[in-house]
């Protein structure tokens, strides 16, 4: 009995990925456009589903996993909302749409909730039954996983750790529009922000990143302070969310991490002193490597649609 | 056929509550007592065991349902964590050791998360599946209801809101011992701590309150700072856990309802705007209540034992 690979699809505001992924979570091989964002919703489903396309020859028969951006209804795969990164999204029947295209059911979440899933299926929580991960980009994402599943929420949105109160944040604007969140100070633009404020100069989060490895004073104080925010708040979150490991991903992570690590650590209280704090370890391929997990089980979290040639988008 | 009644058990630091329950969830009787938390944990399993054999002739076969102080192990009903409140109280056996004392099965979960339960059954939260109780009384607690069933977490912890920093409390310490927690400001000991640290008396929260009912201007100060801390808390906690319902219990939560609602309704992310934020409605019945939901149905959340006779307690 041959071992049965998955198609794998992640969606997100700059690139699409198609991912073959096998039984065991490993990545057998991939394709990668930029996503067509300016294009609107048929374009980017085009794409998805021309490099789902090309892989699906080596796959078995089943269904395929996407992951997303935008919030995406559990019940129907369609998504309820979704940022300006992909114009128009929000209203796409994601699920019907691929599913039309592709000949095969097809299965939605979530972009940070599939990658909760994809580490907890094959990377850094693949021990562990609950994890919270928390994505730190250019926003801040979150997805908790219980038992192996994603906690979706009631309508598709749970894991939204941007829009928690953090102290030191008061005057620092999220990207909800509101002021004080975490988003605001411990994310890639909360980073920029911060270190505009400090010094004028407008560089995006990832050079500040890279402004402090080089050794920048603000640059430093910038990642230190964003660091023990988001520490301070994983050890709230810890206790409130009572997860076996908290893992740190995105792209701004291992800049946080160092910091973050030290505020948690002082933070956690004592019931909880022996969840670790990990760095998530699938990179780029997280969001893919948990939409193929979701093609393999329909208990993940994610909302399936089957072909229907009637109603094409 | 009859309606099956069933007894559900609350073991609080201060008083214990047996309350035999019909199938809609309405209190047919009642039984309470004084914890005789001094006396050790068999006085206080002993307390138990007799206002709810005193109820158990009018109910029918099945087992019974306890919710208790402290952190209780999903898997086995014994307590894993609790405060002085119940001196001893950790590492008490509470499902065997009630489940020999009465001879029945026993189903024993969290206080807080029975509460939560007994909300989503037969209060305030009965027409939503997915609801986040918080709870305020002398200490902050809380518990999320997914679909109808108690979100235990990793060790029985889940729901501990107490401990998400909060802007405004960084002077204030937390029961955990730490600063600048959530429950620093927004529970009865930490209003009476504000209160003290405004004006030198020391008083309860409750007589915090009253003051604040009776026009003292201090009271007023204290009692609209924590409840806008907790209002805009709770409006981070509906992005993140995406429940259909924010429900408010305990005692100071009346007091801080209206300044607690108003901060919820200006910081609440728009896409969450229609989750509503209300009091919760079964008072001092709600352990019992959830703790009866918990003996009728094994998958609400609780841990459970049967009668083994050789291991008294």
């Amino acid at each position: 009995m041959s071992t049965p690979t998955v198609v794998g699809l992640d969606i997100g505001g700059t690139k699409t990925v198609a991912a073959l992924v096998g039984a065991d979570g490993s990545v057998r091989d991939r394709r990668r456009a930029p996503t067509p964002a300016r294009g609107g919703p048929r374009a980017v489903l085009d794409t998805a589903a021309r490099l789902a396309a090309e892989l699906l020859p080596a796959a078995g028969d089943g269904p395929v996993g996407v992951g997303t951006a935008g919030t995406v209804d559990p019940a129907t795969g369609t998504i309820r909302y979704a940022t300006d990164s992909l114009p128009g999204w929000a209203g796409t029947p994601v699920a019907d749409a691929l599913a039309d295209r592709l000949g095969r059911p097809v299965r939605v979440a979530n972009d940070v909730h599939a990658a909760a899933l994809g580490e907890s299926w094959a990377g850094a929580g693949r021990r562990d039954a609950d994890l919270l991960l928390v994505a730190v980009g250019t926003g801040l994402g979150g997805a908790l996983v219980r038992d192996g599943h994603v906690d979706t929420g009631a309508r598709g949105a749970a894991g939204a750790v941007a829009h928690l109160p953090a102290p030191g944040a008061e005057r620092l604007r999220c990207g909800c529009g509101r002021y004080g969140h975490l988003e605001a100070v411990a994310s890639g633009s909360g980073l920029a922000a911060a270190y505009a404020a400090e010094t004028g100069a407008h560089v995006d989060g990832r050079a500040v990143a890279q402004r402090a490895r080089g050794g920048d004073p603000a640059a430093e104080t910038v990642l230190a302070r964003a660091g023990a925010a988001l520490g301070r708040a994983l050890a709230g979150l810890v206790a409130l969310l009572d997860p076996a490991v908290v893992l740190l991903a995105g792209g701004a992570a291992e800049a946080l991490l160092p910091a973050a690590a030290a505020a948690y650590a002082a933070e956690l209280p004592p019931a909880w002193a022996d969840v670790p704090l990990r760095a998530a370890a699938l990179g780029g391929d997280a969001v893919a490597v948990g939409a193929a997990r979701l093609a393999l089980d329909p208990y993940d979290g994610g909302a399936a649609a089957s072909p229907r040639r009637e109603r094409p988008t």
